[in-house]
């Protein structure tokens, strides 16, 4: 077939395809949520391997956000933060047992996601979206938690953590669903070799993404794909062909296999020519775990401590928009942004009013996105910073203020466990919680990103922004209503003993006694 | 007249250039060298504001060193070693005064660049070069050691940091030079304003570098360009049209005006139709100043403490390296290189024999450049990083081994002299010089760049990475014949009372007593 048949093909596949103009007022949306990956982890955010060729080239053609948040320092806050549009504080994914105590859903975990949260997948079917999760769901995984039950039509992954391999006596091996039931446990069926590193994992994850595109592109529906690989989680993990082929370790790896796996899923949206009809959002779900390094943690480039923490290394994120065609490519914008944002922009996109009936912390990004003034609202919001209930620190504009600080205890620090390996900013890094709600710690995060040299309360440059800083805060706590907070309650009879489809797959456990106590959360 | 007309102009002007073949095997060179900028203040090294479009697009175009390096962590030694191609412990930029310390010029010292060695210009000067330096000389402010009596045809600069203002009785204001006579003093006729961070020196040395790229390309003489502009170095500066510009402060005013006079000299040669005859090499003298931050300090990214250090903040540099036409591209090399490189590579290009009669620590880097399989000298070469005299660390591949560790006294600490200002690696960023010749502190700078990670010295890595990188530390020191100490001596009488030219300015001062002294070298 000649180049020129080929190209007449082209136009006529391109052509049948955007006939359909509804099409166009229902972009599709995938947002692409790494797990505990950092900001400095990519190349065009300075990572000097320099390994992500394929998110810098996703970068050159969409729009960079340098400013750009999660909602809370931890995987499971952030996550429901992401579908509801809504601080961890309001849709309950905090805990209230200790305070300023980050928490998350291990298995054990009681609560889940409340019926009364509206998930961006449930508002987007209004419009004829089908919604698909692929990897960690991570919003309570009892039954009435689970993502078919909150507005996805498709899932592939598990609802937890990929920690194991456990022994299914005390702790069973946390399973992998397809759509409602279970098609097999992490460790067992689903490969992770936590001596070599390796596992497929991300390639069955990849294999789902394109598929469920493919599909979704045939049928002429719009779709919502949320995209949430696990591998830069430790125990970090990359197939075969990636192992062994960073200059970073198995870190590294995980991050090149993930890297091509986005650049494998860019160029399914060119060749099925939908590209100029999909908003690709990628991001993650909170800093890079230092804890877990060098070997199986990343960077958060030139910021702060890290995952579990409210300085900018805990909460920075790298993040990239792209969409050819509707954003200008090559674009950096410095807009205050977080995961929030991506619920309330993908309903503007699809046409959908909010939820009028609670409080978003999500504002529409489109003017962000098509490079247009970015109105007072948007140009004037503040980003919170939680640990917990309490209110940890708040950026507006070039400035931070904290309100409390803490890294972690003496206690978690002696036993090896650090937030900030190697950094150490006298009176900002502390080991005990250290309250300055009267006189906060006050950072100027353009000339000093690092949070190193606090503004000397004696400058008026000091009583400035604490004068602009106080009524956004108070404004805040007026209108807070704490959501119900379900990350108090644990208890080892719920954990994933007996999944739905185990009965199919001999693979059911006995449930113990159920023991119900407060779940300890020493962060 | 119209555009037809303007294009065979162009292509007159553009073949009247190429026809003289003899040029091309002479490209000029032009070497840009910061002063005191860090490896992560360009946005290509994940800057977080991003305000380096220039130098971004540079790389673009060009090729990314992200493993490149300087000689020293301290200004004049760094310098000293990109002009004659070795060590400072070879060319005599250091000191034997105290254990372990880094020197440089300031106006008291005696010494300077010794007439035994061979500077770059006065080799180039052979092939036909006309060399020209603007800006920061630092090689020795005496007659004997300026610019032009070591190969240098022209000078616009001074011989000395822009420190400031003096009184003119126990300090003279430094002089700034046009050849070999002073044409006034910084803070006198060319002003910098501390209490506003305004001055327009920036575009008095672009101008500089413009009007004599223009006038070497009218004349069809190849050139040689040693751009070293000092608006970085505390106090940093930036004229009227770039304050306050930046989201980072003064400091990033003044690199945003690098960053646009990188643009205009590019722009310049292509528009003169040399850019395809041109090596322009971007890189700084030694990490950024963090001492001096934030508001008049630079960023070094991932990277451990700062300028005055041998860990990696102190010494690895931002480096691009440009030619349209011979190099890629686009293009990423990971090759361990640094500045001393640039002396050999230089002399590669120009066809001309490197001296046969000393130790050369540069290499040649063309066939990095080229994109063509590097020799094995070059795959396997080892960095050296010194203070003074002693052999701080090694890198060889992605190890490093750390043979004494010292950010700085406790002493100095306690003035609020810190080069890690928020970092603190227990047993590494040590304020005690600590010996660990028997026993290196190995990092692997690719898994773990910010070095706070050591290897356990349990682990069969540790040792084979040992046994590899001995007898390198070994041979190197075998071979080592150090050149005369020239940071020794200091004299309030050589201090710049009454340089050449100051006669017809009545800007003579009286030359005190002369009462020479060992200089004092804190750090």
């Amino acid at each position: 077939m000649s180049a020129l048949i080929l190209a007449l093909f082209s136009a006529i596949i391109c052509c049948s395809v955007t006939e359909k103009p509804s099409n166009v007022s229902s972009p599709n949306i995938i947002i692409m949520l790494m797990d505990d990956m950092g900001w400095g982890d990519l190349g065009v955010f300075g990572q000097p391997a320099k390994e992500t060729p394929n998110l810098d080239a996703m970068a050159a053609q969409g729009m960079l956000l340098p400013n750009f948040y999660t909602a809370n320092p931890l995987c499971s806050p952030s996550r429901a933060s992401l579908l509801t549009g809504r601080l961890p504080v309001r849709n309950g994914f905090y805990t209230t047992n200790a305070h300023a105590r980050n928490a998350y859903t291990p298995q054990e975990i009681v609560g889940g996601i409340s019926e009364d949260e509206i998930l961006l997948p449930q508002l987007l079917k209004k419009k004829g979206y089908i919604n698909k999760i692929v990897g960690k769901w991570h919003l309570g995984h009892r039954p009435q938690y689970l993502p078919l039950k909150h507005g996805f039509d498709e899932w592939f992954g598990a609802p937890n953590c990929h920690f194991g391999p456990y022994n299914s006596n005390s702790t069973p091996n946390i399973p992998v669903y397809n759509n409602s039931e279970m098609v097999g446990r992490y460790y067992e069926e689903f490969k992770i070799n936590k001596e070599t590193g390796e596992s497929n994992l991300t390639q069955i994850y990849l294999k789902e993404a394109l598929d469920f595109i493919n599909r979704q592109t045939q049928s002429q529906r719009p779709f919502f794909l949320y995209w949430a690989p696990d591998a830069t989680h430790a125990p970090v993990y990359a197939s075969k062909r990636f192992l062994g082929k960073s200059q970073r370790g198995w870190y590294g790896d995980a991050v090149m296999e993930l890297d091509d796996s986005v650049g494998q899923i860019l160029s399914r949206l060119k060749s099925l020519g939908v590209d100029k009809n999909t908003l690709v959002f990628f991001t993650s779900d909170n800093g890079a775990a230092l804890v877990s390094g060098p070997n199986q943690g990343g960077s958060n480039g030139p910021f702060l401590c890290g995952k579990q923490t409210t300085f900018e290394g805990g909460m920075r994120e790298p993040a990239i928009a792209w969409w050819p065609g509707y954003i200008q490519e090559g674009t950096v914008n410095f807009q205050l942004a977080n995961v929030m944002d991506l619920f309330t922009t993908s309903l503007a996109l699809a046409g959908i009013s909010p939820p009028d009936d609670r409080i978003l912390d999500g504002l529409d990004l489109t003017p962000v996105l098509r490079g247009s003034q970015a109105p007072r609202t948007l140009q004037n919001r503040p980003i919170f910073y939680y640990r917990g209930n309490e209110l940890m620190a708040v950026r507006l504009g070039q400035y931070k203020a904290h309100y409390w600080t803490w890294s972690n205890s003496w206690e978690e620090l002696k036993k090896g466990i650090n937030f900030c390996p190697g950094q150490e900013v006298p009176g900002v890094t502390t080991h005990e919680q250290k309250e300055h709600t009267m006189q906060p710690i006050i950072f100027h995060l353009g000339r000093d990103p690092g949070e190193k040299y606090p503004i000397s309360v004696l400058t008026k440059e000091y009583q400035d922004v604490l004068s602009r800083i106080t009524p956004v805060v108070l404004q805040h706590q007026k209108t807070l209503v704490p959501g119900y907070p379900q990350l108090n309650m644990c208890d080892v009879a719920v954990m994933n003993w007996a999944p739905a489809g185990c009965e199919k797959l001999g693979k059911c456990l006995k449930v113990p006694k159920s023991d119900p106590k407060k779940c300890d959360w020493p962060h």
